[in-house]
């Protein structure tokens, strides 16, 4: 086990990388813990589970809304949850978030700790404090930004994930490649998907890679007044569509980045659109274009990056080189109507 | 109009005392401002409201409820709000709390301001950053701890108080008074609620000096570690006892302080319970102690005050000087089924 610990705004956080979730009872009191899954998770890891109190969720993005929240808050009161009570959340980007955002509310806040259970909860969703429930088909929409006090990596969650939800995870580390490490892009165009399944050691090695991404960034910008917004690259119209055609996450910004490319083409000169999309394609994900451009605009105007009349755009200027630009929403409304 | 800063852990807070509601236009954009009121407040203030953006809400404390701030976002969302979009809650302490929680939760946070309409408003629920809702029976079960950016008073709303209203307020004006300032206890034995309802100056000066005392009690703790548990003064019997009986939250706490007050002399040898009673009575304030002693005690058990075992309980050594005891619960049960 290697801990590592990042300091943010108003906390410091516990990475235990390649860690064996049985050390969680060392971090936490486990009479005063209350554990968060779905029952995936919780059929396929039963053994993990014994001894814990455990709220056991329906899987799936069409649970990540207040009503689940209501329903687990519920939970917390009936076991008698107090203050003291520290929530960890255990499972993929929807349980985190959500977990997350029940704490975040709970009593005013409890502590909490994530445990994920998938190659993007590892790289991405469990790390930076950004918590949140979907409303309608806007994601993320209702949420704070309140960092967890630990992680927990434990890589034998990942011998029961589906090839899908792998090919999701690749999606956010080929973002992290194309705007902050051009080396990790060239790693990647030479590797497959069936490489880091196969190579426990050269996995940890790309998830910890990509955890000390975007935990530095987040580091330098907990409340994406700049850096942060970096994150975001293929996200603004990957979320306008992820929900509209029920994709999977890395589906829908896999999409959005390249869209992103072909807009960084037209406004900042970007010339690497075809290795970006050669990538992507190269570990499962979907490059294609075609979607309701008018309904997904109509969604896209209510991103939270869009600040009145403007849209915040990651795009690329090379790889390994992300840059946001202002985009008037009329001007974006026409790039996007053409793509 | 008097303007005041106070500097919480990440925010300052501007108060603008004595000031008048046509100010708001001049501390904010109208274009990007949603106004957050009640029915009573926006009937019986019509003109004020003219020209704003306003989303009107059924008053009560019954409204307090997740639901409500489900159908608030989504009323923003159909206005379009953005991070850049300010919410303003005009109102009591339930459109205060509601409007803080909301924008606490809004895109991640939005920029939030009061405009306290009712004296417990201006002297308590709408100064130190706690927001929230209840769930069932749970006051403020959910919510979080966000400071406001700023604070209007205008005391011009408090011509529509009713009568009850005002003796809610005076219940926390007491409250200040008990935990923190003799000379204010003193004061209030001399008068009767028609002095400060008649003389305009008077008034403003009391509602200042009890926000400034509130104030000065969250700058020094505002996530409630030490000094600011003072404020729950007479609040955890309170709380579980209100919604119980439907009472007011000014009777409930006044019946909480009573019982407080029973509790101190038990444990801590206060004396002056019987003038304590007095005022409460004076101000109109229920003082007796007939209530459901095994259900007040259930519902209590949940208190955010509670930490495992025991219950952090605010008591009083003297008339100006409140103190917090650790009291654990299989004592508290026994102590209160003998009130």
């Amino acid at each position: 086990m290697q801990k590592k610990t990042y300091q943010f705004t108003a906390k410091k956080v516990d990475y235990y990388f390649d860690a064996d979730f049985s050390y969680l009872a060392r971090l936490i009191d486990k009479e005063h813990t209350v554990l968060v899954t779905d029952e995936n998770i919780f059929q396929a890891q039963a053994k993990k589970f014994k001894g814990w109190h455990t709220i056991v969720l329906k899987p799936g993005e069409q649970h990540k809304v207040q009503a689940t929240a209501n329903s687990v808050i519920e939970q917390l009161i009936a076991r008698g949850a107090d203050r003291k009570t520290v929530l960890v959340g255990i499972g993929g980007g929807v349980i985190t978030d959500l977990t997350g955002y029940v704490a975040a509310v709970y009593m005013r806040g409890l502590r909490v700790g994530f445990v994920p259970t998938t190659v993007l909860a590892m790289v991405d969703a469990s790390i930076g404090g950004k918590n949140g429930i979907d409303v309608g088909v806007y994601k993320n929409l209702v949420g704070t930004i309140r960092q967890p006090d630990f992680l927990l990596y434990d890589y034998s969650f990942l011998k029961s994930l589906p090839e899908t939800e792998w090919i999701n995870g690749f999606a956010e580390i080929i973002k992290h490649s194309c705007i902050k490490d051009a080396p990790l892009f060239r790693e990647l165009e030479k590797n497959k998907l069936k490489y880091y399944q196969k190579d426990k050691a050269a996995l940890g090695k790309l998830i910890r890679r990509n955890a000390v991404i975007k935990s530095t960034v987040v580091e330098k910008d907990e409340f994406e007044q700049g850096e942060r917004r970096l994150l975001n690259f293929g996200h603004t119209l990957g979320h306008a569509i992820e929900n509209m055609y029920a994709l999977s996450h890395g589906q829908a910004i896999s999409i959005g980045m390249v869209a992103a490319c072909s807009i960084s083409a037209q406004l900042v000169k970007f010339k690497d659109s075809e290795k970006v999309i050669k990538v992507l394609a190269q570990y499962g994900l979907p490059v294609h274009t075609d979607f309701d451009r008018k309904k997904a605009f109509d969604i896209l105007k209510m991103d939270k990056k869009r600040e009145k009349k403007e849209m915040n755009y990651v795009l690329l200027e090379k790889i390994g080189k992300g840059v946001v630009k202002s985009i008037p929403m009329v001007q974006l409304e026409k790039i996007i109507s053409n793509l």
